[in-house]
């Protein structure tokens, strides 16, 4: 079984995502909201605003009194009163009076408009001219009209930016429902590999990528949580594993998934209880030896132990399925750039190319450079702002080509 | 001085941020300093990798011996001994000999090229036969080639990604130098104010614009906080600037900017010590009544009182100047995003708009389609992914341009 690659093509992978669940939901207050993934319909239980306010400084008229105002024919107003912030107007006013109200203030009775103190001139202290005229609703916000009471205003599974903050602000809702963020249990395996803290021997390095898939899991939104490193030895993974299987959401198994002497990973993970290979080797590159196993209801990835084919694999397979058990459902805006190429990329057919692009402005335009280097080379993901998909069935991408690119 | 508005246009306000300095470095240890900004030139003090590793698992051979080996006419090499990861080889290879070499494996003496194991078959226990000629180099990254030692490999103002803390990690920089999260002081002021979680009296609106702010303040890296509620009162927002220009290194005060009967606020940022007011109002749309004082060496904002205001203000002109007290020097990747307008945007002269646009996805590519609605409806920036600048001396944007978009 370790001896050849069945691969499989990326879509197939992504299909495995509906086969995962999202987290539990937890109440937490609003301040802490940011970024975090609504776990409920937010219904309006008021309209928004309750009260017409003014968008102006100026007058409340009633509109139909301006009718045909201009420079040189203003029409006169008599100022009934004035409105003040956050209080209710205790008058009312008819045709040709006018009441000065400030931005945000309450409309008085009988008004249905406002006409913006640039329009108007004071003539004595009760009197005004009103040099334009008004249409009914014109500088106003109507009762609702930002948010009608009983509508369904945000739905489960949005991302929280601080807009919805504010909507969440504007109903009130101190405290509310989002989905708890996912653990990530995260494991390196390697004789190889050394804590940061060490000086490498002959033949060892750092252990980089624990640093890379944390970074890239808090960055998603989620937990990581860290086990080390591990010896290529069966007992000794077997056993972290089942205990990062009990602790976490989803694990990261980076190193030991290529086809080498000491590959213990698919070993250890077949090894846990209920546990299924679903995935052993995806036509992508960088990123062909990736494993996906299925373990009780949780992902056990396999990662290549290369940094950049990690984080490639991170950003490109892993991260759906973790959008995916975060419990989003509307992405928001979107995650991918138009940018066009500044230099023909040819691909292999027969597998997805993942190149490696950085962002450069030319006459005004985004264009996305390939940058150049071997793909064991971490320096080139930190060139990189994206990664240009050319498709399995395409030979690549000529010159000014606009492509998408997955901001990395 | 508060009858009228001297506006300045964006481009001069903007010329500000070089008045003010970043805020002083701390040392934090790795794993927090994801999104942080690099407050140090990170110079390399070793060569990665530090020894010459394979890239494939494979046979480590000298190339020369490969040359013209094919399918049909393969080339004959003795199996001098293997390499295990994380060890030095003891042997050295010479002409037709090679050593079997796992992904991340060092290349003994006498190597220079890895030949992939799918290019060989074993013909007995210590003999293969190679089906391809490799070029010296080929499947190996060489010392060095990835970071060179004494090369500044990371520059001061840089924001931390995933791939810039493997880099560090990496390295073994456990310890590093970041600038600190700058606090951001945030006061609501208004007598129609109440907290989120009161019901609004007739007259009333919650104070959404602190829970916008802070979450906007959050997503820029600064740390936001809150002094709640203040009513129009000279006395109470002149205590609460003078406290929070001492915990603070920037404020935005919220409401009361705007040309209206109880607006305190530039009389009460004009009576702390060493106060200048640079501006006072701008000429953009939403966003006109923006105040920009300095009061000592730091940022007083005031900012209009209707949120979707608040928030593009925040994004396009406070945004900058956050940005130059964080510390950032090179902005990564980019900031706005390429797409095509579905429709016409038609703009006033003499000031700079800023439309609200929400991303569609057609025939693959990104459009950006105008969000409908009265720039003080929070819904509008919900329904909002970005905002299209309409600079000054342009009668707006045909359909089918190409944009630039702010993301929200």
């Amino acid at each position: 079984m370790n001896e050849f690659f069945k691969v499989t093509p990326i879509e197939h992978v992504l299909n495995y995502t509906s086969d995962f669940a999202p987290v539990e939901a937890e109440i937490i207050s609003l301040p802490d909201a940011l970024e975090r993934i609504l776990a409920e319909d937010i219904v309006s239980d008021i309209n928004i605003p309750d009260f017409a306010r003014s968008t102006m400084d100026g007058y409340a008229v009633s509109a139909k009194s301006t009718f045909g105002a201009s420079e040189s024919n203003p029409a006169y107003f008599m100022v009934k009163g004035a409105v003040f912030m956050g209080e209710t107007p205790d008058f009312s006013i008819g045709p040709e009076q006018a009441a000065r109200i400030p931005t945000g203030g309450m409309l008085p009775k009988g008004a249905d408009s406002v006409v913006m103190i640039e329009h108007t001139e004071a003539v004595d202290d009760s009197t005004i001219e009103v040099y334009r005229a008004v249409a009914p609703g014109q500088h106003i916000v109507d009762i609702g009209e930002d948010i009608l009471q009983d509508n369904t205003i945000l739905p489960k599974g949005v991302k929280i930016r601080p807009q919805e903050l504010g909507l969440l602000a504007a109903l009130g809702r101190t405290r509310l429902s989002v989905y708890r963020q996912p653990v990530v249990g995260i494991i390196s395996t390697g004789d190889e590999l050394i804590p940061i803290d060490q000086i490498p021997a002959a033949g060892k390095i750092r252990d980089i990528n624990t640093y890379t898939l944390a970074g890239l899991v808090r960055e998603a939104g989620g937990i990581p949580l860290i086990f080390g490193i591990m010896r290529d030895n069966f007992d000794q993974l077997h056993e972290t594993c089942s205990l990062a299987a009990s602790q976490s959401d989803m694990m990261l198994i980076s190193g030991g998934s290529s086809v080498g002497t000491r590959d213990f990973t698919i070993d250890a993970i077949s090894s846990l209880p209920e546990s299924e290979i679903l995935v052993h080797g995806i036509s992508i590159s960088p990123g062909k030896p990736t494993i996906l196993a299925r373990v009780g209801n949780k992902m056990f990835w396999g990662l290549p132990g290369h940094v950049v084919s990690a984080m490639v694999v991170f950003s490109v397979v892993v991260r759906p399925f973790f959008d995916r058990i975060s419990g989003i459902t509307l992405p928001r805006g979107m995650k991918r750039i138009t940018a066009r190429l500044t230099r023909n990329l040819p691909s292999a057919q027969g597998r997805t190319d993942f190149i490696r692009v950085r962002f450069i402005e030319k006459s005004g335009e985004i264009w996305a450079e390939p940058v150049i280097g071997k793909s064991g080379l971490i320096n080139t993901m930190v060139k990189a702002d994206g990664l240009v998909e050319i498709p399995v069935n395409t030979e690549g991408f000529d010159q000014d080509t606009p492509v998408n690119v997955i901001p990395l």
